[in-house]
């Protein structure tokens, strides 16, 4: 089966199969009027001009494509939402008495405990329905909604069964979200290195293994305990860190040898430093600074450091319930001043890498996926700058449409 | 032809047909297990329980429904795009370099001065066919991108031609939203007075006159001339004011009895003082702010001093390429601090209020029209928390559905 994708107005991709730094993570390739040719999942061509033939032919109407987006940073598997949260916080109440009406993390931890492992599949499923006909055709999703085995089981499971009927999903065991009610630290950082993660290593649940590195949640050296543990059953390491305050999530990031290093909101020169030097790919949020009202960090530093930036949603159900990725990606550009070439990249490649999917995915080249968006937009600016409505006009992953009629999860 | 809307999981709207301010801006209605008869194109009534039979019986699922949204402000009707200014502000470029590479304002006015009506009323059409989707019913329309008769003319047809296919659309001639190129300005303030109020006003294509009066643009002064001699043909003053920078707007609408002042975003409390006693209603802009990182505006000073607040999305092709109320709606939230029940009678009656429309539409109450969205959210709450995705799921218009299959565009 062959499909050629043809009346391409402006094909716009990043290149390579590894992360992209620095004045690399700009260089873009566009190509006019293209065509490209799809074979059995994979890219086979890419030329101008007269299309080659075809089993099938795509008219892209003249319209920009751009390798599908990959959001390497999610929680998507998650019970109840927590809506009425903003309302209070609108109306001036605090953290802890959001937290004495019943919400907060633990609110979702709860609500995560009771719901069945089908329930919480079909309404991952809906989520993201929603996320794929905003151009994602691959993505990184956390557990961290249970901490404790059964809970954390269920929800990796649950990405276990999205990535059976989806493929392009990475699993990430976050049991160290959050500290469980009345339970001891060091003794929860103590099951997790001893009891959760081999469970979770021996049944194959997670391919990626990551912490919450804040003030008030783990510490550096927590961290730096649970990552390694982790590594000795597989797990690659990634962390969340300095969203709240720099506390030493980068140089542990880089001593451990994580794939990425997430958030980065309030991280300074020397963080950046730590992230070049240890090769760690720098997730940015900035959906979430939105939400938050915080800081969106120093994108500009990153890039000018040398450090490949990777954008995400950070979509959950407490500080940014936003699943649309291009959305973090406008204001990725306004607000961290990537110009719309650094942010593609970041979305797509460095996005991929993140993830341990750029040798397939992340780029339009010959021999990577056939994973791409024809997008309602002439060029790569009018796609930043066209914010608040969904500029994607058809979502293909293998060559396949996913989004329309031919929705995947339609059966 | 009667329809009844049954299982409306929770119907909220706000109350009455004048601008609401103070803590009437917060008292919305809210009815669970609702329906709603609608009888030719009008709310016949309103009520829970069973419902009534009537011809046709749809199901709202369960979900909410709110009246259709009013966008009181928008440009809606321009040549081109100006996407490529994006990526130069984002390099660095000044506003005087952006000009000078054909950009800014006046890049929009050439290209639709060059637009035919033709083309102009399709482009619109594509746009308000996406502003519907995303659950607005009603809407204001300026012209402002000719700054010569023939053009501001072809504009307010393009509107008319709207308004008549579609029908609730307020027209406001535009011509003081920026000075001509190598024109006095003392002598375009005379010709809009003489020439351009009178001819725009016999023709009956407006019923709007609106200036941009800020720094560098239209003095306090040169705007009351201007609104005075709309007001002789009959046009409703309405002003843009305080966008860049206070020079006496405030003042300037209270004192000609302007229906609306508009943007805001530096209005201090002498300004809200003024809008308060000339009896303004405060139309604010979030996702321009959001769009130009600028300030937001005073939102809360001017709910607690008794000023009705709208909030409308300012699309334009310059300062806020945006066409979703939604996500207008949780900026101003978000950064306006208004709650949610405060930013839904901003952007439905209070929107009404503000382009004259309060008598019929902006509330779901017996006697108004039956302009409605079915949300895919169980509550007010989730409505605003949700954003970056489109959380309409159908939106009504006397009625009818206008989106979707039966969308009104498709014909």
């Amino acid at each position: 089966m062959k499909r050629v994708f043809s009346n391409i107005g402006v094909l716009t991709t990043a290149t390579g199969s590894v992360a992209v730094s620095g004045k690399a993570q700009s260089a873009v390739q566009t190509t006019e009027n293209a065509w490209l040719l799809e074979q059995n999942g994979s890219i086979a061509a890419i030329g101008t001009g007269n299309p080659p033939a075809a089993d099938e032919a795509i008219d892209c109407g003249g319209k920009l494509v751009t390798p599908g987006l990959v959001d390497c940073h999610t929680h998507l598997v998650f019970g109840g939402w927590r809506e009425h949260e903003l309302a209070m916080k609108l109306a001036g109440k605090t953290y802890l008495e959001i937290l004495a009406a019943g919400g907060g993390i633990l609110s979702t931890v709860r609500e995560t405990r009771k719901a069945s492992e089908d329930a919480l599949y079909q309404k991952t499923c809906g989520l993201l329905s929603e996320m794929l006909a905003h151009g994602t055709t691959a993505l990184e999703i956390k557990s961290g909604y249970g901490l404790d085995l059964e809970t954390e089981q269920k929800q990796l499971r649950v990405i276990r069964r999205i990535k059976e009927r989806f493929s392009d999903v990475a699993a990430t065991f976050l049991g160290a979200h959050a500290f469980p009610e009345g339970m001891d630290h060091e003794a929860y950082v103590e099951w997790l290195c001893e009891t959760a993660i081999p469970a979770i290593a021996e049944d194959g649940l997670a391919e990626f293994c990551d912490v919450f590195c804040d003030d008030g949640v783990f510490t550096a050296e927590q961290s730096l305990r649970i990552l390694n543990a982790g590594k000795r059953y597989g797990l690659t390491p990634k962390l969340h860190a300095d969203e709240i305050k720099e506390i030493g999530g980068t140089q542990a990031a880089a001593r451990v040898g994580a794939i990425s290093c997430d958030h980065l909101s309030e991280t300074g020169a020397d963080g950046i430093r730590a992230l070049r030097d240890g090769g760690v790919i720098a997730v940015m949020l900035p959906a979430t600074s939105f939400y938050l009202k915080k800081p969106y960090g120093d994108f500009r530093g990153m890039i000018d450091a040398g450090v490949p930036v990777a954008v995400a949603t950070d979509m959950n159900p407490g500080s940014t319930p936003n699943l649309s990725l291009p959305f973090a990606m406008t204001a990725g550009c306004l607000y961290g001043r990537l110009t719309p070439e650094e942010i593609l990249t970041a979305a797509t490649l460095n996005g991929a890498a993140a993830i341990g999917m750029a040798d397939r995915l992340g780029t339009l080249e010959p021999g990577k996926q056939a994973d791409l968006v024809v997008w309602d937009a002439a060029n790569l600016d009018q796609l930043i700058y066209r914010y608040g409505t969904n500029r994607a006009a058809a979502v293909y992953k293998r060559g396949m449409r996913i989004t329309g009629k031919e929705n995947l999860w339609n059966d």
